[in-house]
């Protein structure tokens, strides 16, 4: 499929985020709370793995790429239009993750950190990265965030995010690469 | 979260499509092949439910969208750059579908039919709907079509996909909803 990430377990490959956490979870036999064995509370997992796609994972990644990815490749910052318009979007989405999943709980699906928690950290790390403030101004998420940190060990997160995070660090695009990433990056920005 | 469908049973209610799918067959325990128990089978099908979300679903609703939808709600066709933009990324998806899922199997997933299939047939119907030849020079992919609907009984396939195809004769939109639903259209037609 041309797509990070992917995996290869012997002859089996299987692309998709999602999938290959739940591939793994299964085959690995870890603890129920990840993706818990109750009707409700599994379905729950699914409803925000299922949300996600077009929702928290693509307004994140449309910050990360508007904010610092497409000027680098492009040398150029996005019109400040387009930008206002993803960080209002992606604002929008922020709020129904609090509001309609997070709500008063420790976690996103009730009192133990599930696959949903850690597929939505993953993807809020992605706008941090490129400097938005996305936990200011809302205590809750913030709460919740490093109670995530704290549930999979800070060492392990701050180790996940370690590229994501020096984004901003980047070195202009090689001229060659550009041009190929180019008809997929223009994509991107419409 | 303002989405259709979504699912109340009792005190529980739910959103998404594909949650949804998962907690009624868990519910009722249905055979097997629907959401295989074996780690592969399983994940192919994770991977598809996956998959679909920013690729055919998108694809087969915006196809909908800008050739019947919105010339209805507007009253005036899209711009045929757009609605050819359109068809063309919907031809691409149908290829991947075509290439990377079916390949020569009988259904996604292997010799059974599964929600993979459900969740696809489901979408491509809205293009079907919207007047596109989805099917047309895609023999395997006709063939496939053929299975689902012997598989899921003649009767109930075109039931389920009554209004739908339809939709080409929907009368023009009540101005009133038409001016509820114009900030939301106007967001799908980017």
């Amino acid at each position: 499929m041309k797509k990070v990430p992917a995996l290869k377990d012997g002859d089996f490959t299987l692309t998709e985020s999602v999938a290959i956490l739940l591939y793994l979870m299964r085959k690995y036999k870890v603890p129920d709370y990840w993706y818990p064995q109750d009707l409700q509370a599994c379905a729950r997992v699914d409803e925000y793995l299922a949300w996600q796609h077009t929702t928290l994972r693509r307004n994140c990644l449309r910050a990360l790429w508007h904010k610092v990815m497409l000027p680098v490749f492009l040398g150029e910052p996005v019109s400040p239009q387009m930008l206002a318009a993803t960080l209002a979007e992606l604002d929008e989405t922020l709020q129904l993750l609090e509001d309609k999943f997070l709500q008063n709980k420790a976690f996103l699906i009730g009192s133990h950190i599930s696959l949903a928690d850690l597929v939505a950290i993953t993807e809020l790390m992605h706008p941090v990265g490129a400097g938005c403030q996305v936990f200011e101004g809302r205590p809750k998420l913030a709460a919740w965030r490093q109670r995530v940190e704290a549930a999979v060990g800070e060492d392990l997160f701050q180790e996940a995010h370690k590229v994501i995070l020096k984004v901003k660090d980047s070195p202009p695009a090689d001229p060659t690469i550009k041009q190929k990433l180019m008809p997929g990056l223009l994509a991107m920005i419409r």
